[in-house]
């Protein structure tokens, strides 16, 4: 059994970082809590903290913008590119979700960008790409 | 002056309204907090409780599929369509938005889903569907 905590996140592909950046903290006056590049998944993200969640800005930082978020935006455009929910038992959350008939991309939780262990959902079963997350243990 | 305070939803739209909010309350377990048809948006709205923000799941119910989310769904396929962040003064968020140079497609508050009066800005301005919100007064 696990229990889905909150809306851990809210990942947003942005073509300009900055200027993102600049309307949650300048106008909005939200707090800019960190960035982050995370070379293996080819994207930069900077973290606003808006509540229990983050607004989180991510933009391809590929040479050719072939990553996830570059691919995302060629297609779609700029927009909100998938939801976290934080979790309390992630590995729990893996079994229910695929005992219950739906399936993961993740079979297993994997290091993600904060310090969290996170596992996708296959949009397949959900509509969206959603994300399962918990802060890293020990 | 005003204060965002959180995310108060996520706006999702769905093809099969029931299949994903089977995923988040029977697989997930998160509790469904109401359902309400918008006939003037041509939604209805399905509303799931995450911390102290809701998943709305949207489906569009005109019969040509040519409302705001079926327009959306034909373009994108299913997908986060909005984020809703939650002000304690609207009039005043609407206003300093403005004077900051960015663009509001309401200018003034208008009546929402839930109780709620809202604003959008123009995704010209932050690259996405962005609503303010704040529980309506009075």
């Amino acid at each position: 059994m696990f229990k889905v905590i909150a809306v851990d996140h809210v990942g947003i592909a942005c073509k300009d970082l900055d200027l993102s950046k600049k309307f949650y903290t300048d106008i909005l006056g939200l707090e800019c809590t960190g960035e982050e590049p995370v070379p293996d998944q080819g994207v930069k993200t900077v973290f606003i903290k808006c509540g229990e969640t983050l607004i989180e800005l991510l933009v391809d930082i590929t040479e050719n913008n072939d990553g996830p978020i570059g691919k995302y935006i060629a297609k779609n455009g700029q927009g909100i590119q998938h939801m976290a929910l934080r979790v309390d038992d992630l590995e729990a959350a893996i079994a229910d979700v695929q005992a219950a008939g739906a399936r993961m991309i993740d079979k297993a939780p994997r290091g993600g960008a904060g310090g969290m262990d996170i596992a996708f959902v296959h949009p397949k079963s959900v509509g969206i790409l959603l994300e399962l997350c918990t802060p890293h243990k020990g």
